[in-house]
């Protein structure tokens, strides 16, 4: 895969170059590239932003110098052109997989105020945002899009670490794991993780991971694909839930 | 505020040497510090992980090192002690918020699998994920939650660009921003921002957020503060839609 990067900030991509990212472009399964936006610029400042119309703080990234840029960096190909920004679709495990599907991605970081819409109008062909939050920075963004991305390029990752196992890949968040020492201030590691029983352990991790996302992220249920079992077992945990907090704690009963 | 981070890459903060980071380390407010969890370590390989109990792929960070690497780190404060994990609760930006009234957070970065259970129990305090989407690396999430969280701290932006007007500020996307030139490529800027008058740009600008919010994250305008007057615009773009929806085709009433 190849991945362009526009932006005005080309050194805070020395991540991309650590680690599992390297070694992807060790192997050569990644062509990684950054792009100053303001190599594109004709003026003595080289200015890429500028007030916006109607006043108001910030400064907006010019249509004259953005739109020149992208359409050099993309060519005749037809990758997409994911622009960074608070306004794009809220990026997911799913839509990692969708991008992993092409050969050429490119990646404009925003600053300030945002793009002059007619970069949108005119070149964008997809946004997308990383969370509800607000960065300085679409360059830590596009970071993040091709980390989860080039993860799952094949070949990228060892067999160590299946990215099929990963929290989120089966729609689960993970239960817990552990490893040695057996035993770290008082606090040991389940039984059954010890007894060799390899349908008992994939049993326990299992409901583990369940009854996690059940607790810590319902909301991921109702996506996940759920066994009957499971879902009489969710159940349970409900009515115990609501039984326990239902009962009146002594002398609460003022009424009788 | 002071940020300590915990992690096995320290060469992957680079970023938060540029730019905005740059300029809060510059003028005082922010104190930045990495430190490589393998300096916790006391074999000749410098062991941080090992495999997990009950067997399976991944490997798991020790809590024999990572405790203790957290506990020196933290020291006497009562830091929020933060890791980075899909386990977490999802990062919004009511938790920047959150996090920013803090003086001093500590941030564990995970690989591999993930955590010993038991670093969770002794001595996390907070878990975060920025999102539902698998990162090779808990380094990249460190760092959009620390620029999230520290471009809020008073005095790090400038007042060239308002915390307050970001979108997801005020619960909507922001609308479309123009800057020069007024026209590029056939396509110009909207009258009302070059009218000069202020009253009718700030309600265009009201509406356009609203509008852009409602077309693509719909999910957003739950929660939004939204006066009766737009939400009876709301009601008037719903029935808009519905009703061009349900116009059938010529040729689609076998029926009569």
């Amino acid at each position: 895969m190849r991945v362009d990067i526009l932006t005005l900030f080309p050194g805070m991509f020395a991540p991309m170059h650590e680690s599992m990212m390297w070694k992807a472009q060790d192997r050569g399964l990644l062509d990684f590239h950054t792009h100053d936006i303001r190599d594109w610029t004709t003026d003595r400042h080289r200015t890429v932003d500028d007030t916006p119309y109607g006043g108001g703080g910030g400064m907006v990234l010019k249509a004259d110098i953005l739109v020149p840029a992208i359409e050099a960096t993309r060519g005749e190909t037809n990758a997409p052109v994911i622009l960074m920004s608070p306004q794009g679709r809220v990026f997911k495990h799913e839509i990692a997989h969708e991008l992993a599907q092409h050969e050429h991605l490119v990646i404009v970081c925003g600053h300030y105020e945002g793009f002059d819409e007619r970069i949108r109008a005119l070149v964008a062909t997809d946004e997308i945002s990383i969370g509800d939050y607000v960065l300085t920075s679409g360059e830590l963004a596009a970071m993040v899009v091709v980390d989860a991305v080039v993860r799952l390029l094949p070949g990228v990752l060892g067999a160590e670490t299946g990215a099929e196992t990963d929290s989120h890949a089966d729609g689960l968040l993970e239960g817990p794991h552990y490893t040695r020492p057996a035993e770290f201030r008082g606090l040991g590691v389940p039984d059954v993780l010890k007894s060799g029983n390899h349908g008992a352990v994939d049993a326990w991790r299992r409901e583990q991971a369940l009854r996690r996302t059940w607790e810590k992220r319902p909301d991921l249920l109702e996506r996940a694909p759920i066994t009957d079992k499971e879902r009489a077992l969710l159940a349970r945990w409900e009515l115990e839930r609501t039984f326990d907090t239902q009962i009146a704690p002594d002398g609460d009963d003022d009424a009788t």
